[in-house]
C-alpha cells in the first residue's frame, strides 16, 4: 500500500455520502444480512434511489429487483455487497465496471479464513487501485451516516438505538467492538453522524476515515478503535489534520499488553506498530489514549457539550466532604491544578454558609440545597473570582429529582450561559430524562465523581494540546550532513556521520599502541573506558573488546593488548583500527529505532539503571522540533536527575534537547538506510552535551555492541 | 481513646441489633430529620418497641409519645437522638440513666463547628466511657439494619431504594457520602444488611464497625469509606479479623495526594495516619484499596456472587476479537495469567469453529449464539481442560435480549452449577430485569469488558490472599536485644543496639587518630566513607562531618583532620570520639518511621536514585515475617537489580528479608522509645547482608544525619 499522499488518496464522499445506492445480494426477509440495510433504506431517512440487486426475483421488500448491477438503470454512487465471498470478485468488478464509486462489502470468507480468501482479497485491492472504486471491508459490519439516513449496515444495534446526527464520528476497525461502541454511545445519549467498520481494509483504511471526520464541519469528535494500522505515516498524517482542526480524537488502541498484542495478531494478522510508538504519535498530536470503552465514551460525552478549556486549574464543588476529598485526589492524579480560591472569597462564602468548606474542593453543604441561591452566589464566586477553567460539581441523588433538577438549571442558566466555554460536569444520580434536561443545558452527566474529574481531565487535555500548537517545527538538515552510511561502519566513522548532523561528539583518543593508550589515560586523568574499533566487529562486548573503568598506565597498557589480543582471536581477518580511550562517564541514552509501520522513532532515556532496569524511555516520531524535544525529555520519570537531583549540578537541557531535534532530522532525512542507531552515553553537562559512543545499523541488520 | 483491647472494647449489639427503641425529638412530621426514622421504623419491618419521645406531644405519628427518656415504661436498647446540640449532652446523660445501650446523634453543631462544640463531645465521650453507652455520632447520618428493620437514619435514599437483607455490609465516616454509597449501591442490586456512618466518633469509631462486621455471620462483604481513621491499632486488628474470617473488606480511604489530604484534614480535622502506612496496612491485610465508588461497588457486586478463587489464571472468551484484545490488555495490566488453553483443546475448538480464535481469549464469533451448544462446548472445553480460575465473557446486547438471555441461562446451568467456586462475569448491555436473572444464576454482569476484567481481578486477589495466609508469624525480640535509646546517641551506639536486635552489622574502624584512618583505609583496601563519630552531632552531612569516596593515604590522612576541624568548629562543646572508616558501598535502605496513629512502620528501598529520584520504598506495619518481608522486597521497581541485573551478582534475598523482620521485630518492641530509626546504606551481598550506618532518633527528636 502506498505511503505517498497517504492522507486523501481517494475521496470518501461517494462512500460516506453516496445519492444514489444499490444493495447487491437484497434479500427479502429483514432479519438476514441482505435484508437489513435494504430495510432500514427503504424505512428510514434516505432520500436517494436504491436499488435491490438479486438475481431470483423480481421484487425485494416490495420494491422492483434487478438481476445484476449492470442492469440498474440510474447512476450508482455506492453498493452494499452481500453475497458469498466466492462471487465478490466478480460482483466488485462489476460494479467497477458501472461507474460505481463505493462498495460496502460485508461478506466473510477472505484474509481471514485462508489463503484462498486472501488471493481474492488481493484481487479486490487491485480492482480498487486499478479502477478508483473505494472498498469498505470485506469482513466488515459497514457504515452508516445519520444525516443522510444512509445505513449501510447489518448491525441490529441501529434499530434499538436509531441513529442521530450529532458532533460525534466513531471509526473502528472491528465490527463487533465497533456495534458494542456504537450501543453503548447511543445509549448513554451520544450523538454520532458517522460510524465507519473497517474490516479487512482491503482498500479504505482507518486513517482515511479519521482524516475524512477531521474535514468534516459535522464532526466535532473523532472516536477510534484499532487493533493496530498498516499505514503508519497515513495515520500520522490523519491524526495531525484532526490536530490542526482542533478535532479531539480520542484513541482506544488495543494490544498494549503482551497478552493483548499476542491475541491481537491471532485476531488480525495486522503489521502493528510497536505500542511505544503508537505512544509516541498520540502524544504528539495531542491524541487521548483510552484504555476502556467507558472512558471513551465519558470523554466523547463531555466533548459533546463543546468546551474544551485552555487552562488547568480545576474547581471542585460538593455537598458531601468526603465526595470533596475524593474528586481532589482524582483530580491530582490527573495532574490537574487544584488551587484554592482567593482568600478574600473564601472568608465571604463563609459568611455565606458558616460551615462550609471554602477553599476547594467547595463544600456547600446540604444546606445549599434547601436554598439554592446560594449554589448560586457559590458558584458565581469560584467562577468571577475563582477563575477556574472547568468545574466539577457532585451532587448525587439530591439533585437527580424531577423538582430540583428543575430548580437547579433555572438558577444557573445565566451563569451557565455565561461561562458556555467552563466546561461543567456534574456527578449526579437521576433518571435518564432528568440526565438529559441537564445535558440540554449544556452540562455533563456522569454519575461517579471520579470519572466525572477525569472527564475533565480530558477536556483540558485537550484544550490544552490545542493552546500550546504543535511548536516549533524542525530545523533543515545541514547542507554538509553525510547520509547514513550503506553498509556496516565502524565508531569512528558512525560519530563522524552524526556529528556532520550537528550532533555534539565528544573527542575521544583512538590509541593504535599501547603507549598511546597509556598517553590518552594520562590526558583524561582518571579511569577510562576503552573499546575496540573494527567496522567488522559489531558485538564488541561479548568478544572482550570493551573494558570499563580502566585506571593506571600498566592497567591502560595491559587492556590494550587484551583488547586487540580478543579482536585477532575472534575475528581473524577484521580489520582492527585500535581502541578508543575516552573518559568514563554516566549519562543519557539516545537512539532511534526505525519502525515498520511509522519508522524512525527517536527514543530518550537517562543511562543506567533507568533505562536497563526500569524502562524508563520515551518516544516520538521523526522528525520534531524544540518544543517537542522538551515535552519529551519532561515525561522521564527520573528527570530530578537533570534537574540537580543528589547534590550534582542542573544539566543543559537546552543541548539535550538540541540533539534530540537534530538526531530525529537525520533519522527521517535517511528512513531508508538503518533499521537502528544508538548513542550510549550521551552526556549531559552543565554546560553543553556530547555523544561519546554511537553505532548506525544499516537496513537488514541487528543491533548489537 | 484507649488503644487497649480496640477491636471490642464493648459490643455493638445494643446499636446495630436493638429489640426496642426510642426517638428523642420525635417529629410528627414524615419530612423532618426527628419524623423520618419513626415514619420508617413505624410503617417498616420493625418488631420491637418503637417509643417517641416529646416534650410538647400526647402522640407523635398517632403513637402516644413521652415527655422524656425517662418517662418511657419498657426497656430501651437505643434511641435515636434528633435535638438541638444544646440540650444533646443532658439527653445522653437521661439516656445512660435510664439504662439505654446505645444512642444514634444525629444532631450537628459539635466539634464540626467550634469549640463550644467540641467542649460538649468531649463531655458525651466521657458520659460514654463512664456509664457504657454507646454513642454513634454526633453529627453521622445514622445507621441501619436491614434484617430487622432497624432505620435509625434521616436519609431519604432508603425510601427512593428500600432496605434488603444481603452480604454487604458498609462503613462510612462520612454521611453524605455513605447515603450516596448506599443509593448508587442499592440502585445496582447490591443488598446491604449494614449500614453504618460513624460523623465525629465520639465514641464508635469506624474499625469498631468492621470489627463487628468481621464476626457477623450475615455479611459476606465489609465496603467501607474514610478520611483517616484515629485508632490505627483497633482498624489493624479489625482487619486482621476479617482476614482471619475470609470476609474480602474493599477500602476507599481519600486523602492519597496533597491536595486531598488537604481537603480532608479541613474536612475532618482527624488525625490522619500517613497515606503510605495505609497502604502498607492494606497490603498486609488482603485488603482491596479503591480510588472510585464505582470501582467500590463493581467489586462489591462481584463478592455478593460468593466466589473467589485461588488461583490467578483467567479464562476470556469473546464474541468480537477487538474486545478479546482489550481483556487480554487489562487482565494483564491487572497481573492476572492469560494462559492459552492446551493444545489438543485448541484443535478441537478449530474443529468446533473454524474461525474462532481458541488460544485465550477464545473468540467464539457470532457463530455460536446462533447455536448455544457451541458455547456450552467451548465453555466445558476452558473449565474441564483449560483449568481457569475465572472466567469474563464478553456478549454485549447480543446477550442482553430476553429471549438470548433465557436461552444462554438454560445452557450454561450445568456448568454454572458444577464450576460455583469459579467466578463467571459477563459484560453484557441488558436491561435491569435481565442482569437480576443473571444475577439470580450466579453471574455478575457489568458492562464495560475492562471492569468486568478488574473485578475478575479483585475477587482473585481477595481468594490468593486468604489462601496464602498471614505467613509465617514474627520471631521474639532476642532475649538479650538492648532498648531503644532514650537519649541522642551515636552511630556506634545504634550500631550496637540494632545488632543485639539481630540485624547484621558491618565491621567499621573507628579511628581516633589520622594514622589509625590511614591504617583502616589500607585494611579496606580501596575508597572508603568517612564519617564523624559524636552523639551530639546529628546532621553530620551538613557541617562537613562525613567525607565519600576518599582514596589514598594522604588524602585519608587529610580528611581526618578535616572532619574533626568541622566538628570543633561547629559544636565546640561535643564529644568527638573520632571518625568511622569504611568500605564504599552502595545498597539498600532500611528504616522505620512511627507513624502516630499506626505506630512503627519498616521501610524498604533500594538505595540511590531509587529511594532519592524516584520515590521506589515500600512499608509494612511491625512487627512481621519472612513471609510478608519477602512480598515486600517483591514490590520493588528495582527489584531486578537484587536478582542480578546489569551483569551484578544475585543478592542474598533471605538475609535482607531476615533483616527487616528483625528490624520489625525491634521496632515493635520499642515503639514508644523512638521516632525513626534509619540504616543507610544496608547492603546485600551475594551471600548475607550487613548494615553500614545507623541512626535512631528518640521520640520528640526529628531525624538527620
Amino acid at each position: 500500500m502506498s505511503t505517498q499522499n497517504p492522507v486523501v488518496r481517494r475521496p470518501l464522499d461517494k462512500l460516506l455520502d453516496p445519492k444514489s445506492v444499490a444493495i447487491i445480494g437484497a434479500s427479502d426477509n429483514h432479519a438476514r444480512i441482505g435484508g437489513r440495510p435494504l430495510y432500514y433504506l427503504l424505512n428510514g431517512s434516505f432520500e436517494g434511489a436504491v436499488y435491490p440487486v438479486n438475481a431470483n426475483r423480481e421484487t425485494v421488500q416490495g420494491v422492483k429487483a434487478y438481476k445484476s448491477i449492470l442492469d440498474v438503470p440510474g447512476p450508482v454512487d455506492a453498493v452494499v455487497i452481500a453475497v458469498p465471498a466466492e462471487v465478490v470478485v466478480q460482483t466488485v468488478e462489476d460494479c467497477a465496471t458501472k461507474g460505481v464509486g463505493a462498495a460496502v462489502i460485508f461478506s466473510s470468507g477472505f484474509a481471514e479464513q485462508d489463503e484462498r480468501g486472501a488471493a481474492w482479497q488481493a484481487q479486490l485491492t487491485e480492482i480498487s487501485n486499478r479502477t478508483g472504486i473505494r472498498l469498505l471491508g470485506p469482513n466488515c459490519l459497514g457504515t452508516f451516516n445519520a444525516k443522510t439516513g444512509w445505513l449501510a449496515t447489518f448491525t441490529t444495534s441501529v434499530e434499538q438505538y436509531p441513529v442521530q446526527p450529532g458532533p460525534i464520528a466513531i471509526a473502528s476497525q472491528s465490527g463487533a467492538f465497533g456495534s458494542h461502541l456504537y450501543t453503548v454511545a447511543a445509549k448513554r445519549g451520544i450523538r454520532c453522524t458517522y460510524w465507519v467498520t473497517t474490516g479487512n481494509e482491503s482498500d479504505v483504511e482507518l486513517s482515511e476515515c479519521i482524516a475524512y471526520y477531521a474535514q468534516s464541519d459535522e464532526v466535532k469528535v473523532i472516536a477510534v478503535y484499532a487493533e493496530g494500522v498498516r499505514n503508519g505515516p497515513g495515520l500520522r498524517d490523519a491524526l495531525a489534520l484532526a490536530y490542526k482542526n482542533n478535532k479531539p480524537v480520542i484513541f482506544q488502541k488495543v494490544g498494549r499488553s503482551g497478552a493483548g498484542a499476542e491475541a491481537a495478531a491471532s485476531h488480525t494478522a495486522s503489521l502493528a506498530g510497536s505500542d511505544a510508538v503508537y505512544e509516541a504519535l498520540f502524544r504528539q498530536y495531542g491524541v487521548f489514549r483510552v484504555d476502556s470503552i467507558e472512558e471513551l465514551l465519558d470523554i466523547a460525552l463531555a466533548c459533546q457539550a463543546g468546551a474544551m478549556p485552555k487552562g488547568n486549574k480545576i474547581g471542585l464543588m460538593t455537598i458531601s466532604g468526603g465526595a470533596g476529598v475524593q474528586m481532589a485526589d482524582t483530580a491530582e492524579a490527573c495532574g490537574l491544578d487544584v488551587s484554592p480560591m482567593p482568600e478574600d472569597q473564601q472568608k465571604y462564602l463563609k459568611e455565606l454558609i458558616p460551615f462550609a468548606g471554602v477553599r476547594n474542593p467547595v463544600d456547600i453543604t446540604a444546606q445549599a440545597l434547601n436554598d439554592l441561591s446560594l449554589i448560586k452566589k457559590f458558584m458565581e464566586s469560584m467562577l468571577d473570582e475563582g477563575g477556574y477553567d472547568a468545574v466539577v460539581a457532585f451532587f448525587t441523588v439530591v439533585a437527580g429529582s424531577k423538582m430540583l433538577s428543575e430548580k437547579l438549571i433555572e438558577t444557573l442558566r445565566d451563569i451557565r450561559i455565561k461561562y458556555a466555554d467552563v466546561p461543567m460536569i456534574l456527578s449526579i444520580v437521576a433518571p435518564e430524562d432528568i440526565v438529559r434536561n441537564y445535558e440540554a443545558e449544556g452540562y455533563t452527566i456522569l454519575e461517579d465523581p471520579a470519572r466525572a474529574v477525569r472527564a475533565a481531565a480530558a477536556l483540558i487535555h485537550f484544550g490544552t494540546a490545542f493552546e500550546r500548537g504543535l511548536g516549533t517545527p524542525p530545523p533543515a538538515l545541514p547542507s554538509n550532513a553525510q547520509r547514513a552510511p550503506e553498509g556496516i561502519v565502524g565508531e569512528a566513522e558512525a560519530r563522524n556521520i552524526l556529528a556532520s548532523a550537528g550532533i555534539p561528539m565528544a573527542g575521544t583518543r583512538l590509541a593504535t599502541t599501547k603507549e598511546e593508550a597509556v598517553a590518552a589515560w594520562k590526558s583524561i586523568g582518571g579511569p577510562t573506558a576503552m573499546k575496540i574499533v573494527s567496522p567488522e566487529i559489531l558485538h564488541k562486548t561479548e568478544i572482550g573488546g570493551v573494558k570499563l573503568g580502566v585506571d593506571g598506565a600498566e592497567a591502560v597498557a595491559d587492556a590494550f593488548e587484551a583488547i586487540m589480543a580478543a579482536g585477532k582471536q575472534h575475528h581473524p581477518s577484521a580489520n582492527l583500527q585500535g581502541v578508543i580511550v575516552s573518559e568514563m562517564v554516566s549519562g543519557g541514552v539516545l537512539g532511534v529505532i526505525n519502525d515498520p509501520v511509522f519508522g524512525p522513532a527517536v527514543m530518550f532515556g537517562l543511562g543506567g539503571v533507568f533505562v536497563e532496569v526500569l524502562g524508563d524511555v520515551t518516544f516520538r516520531l521523526a522528525p520534531f522540533g524544540l518544543d517537542e524535544a522538551h515535552r519529551m525529555i519532561n515525561e522521564i520519570k527520573g528527570i530530578k536527575m537533570l534537574y540537580g537531583a543528589r547534590g550534582a549540578a542542573p544539566a543543559d537541557i537546552d543541548a539535550l534537547a538540541d540533539a534530540l531535534v537534530k538526531l530525529s532530522v537525520f533519522a527521517d532525512a535517511n528512513a531508508d538506510r538503518f533499521s537502528s542507531i544508538d548513542i550510549n552515553p550521551f552526556i549531559v553537562k552543565e554546560k553543553g552535551a556530547v555523544a561519546v559512543d554511537a553505532l548506525i545499523v544499516p537496513v537488514g541488520q541487528e543491533t548489537g555492541h
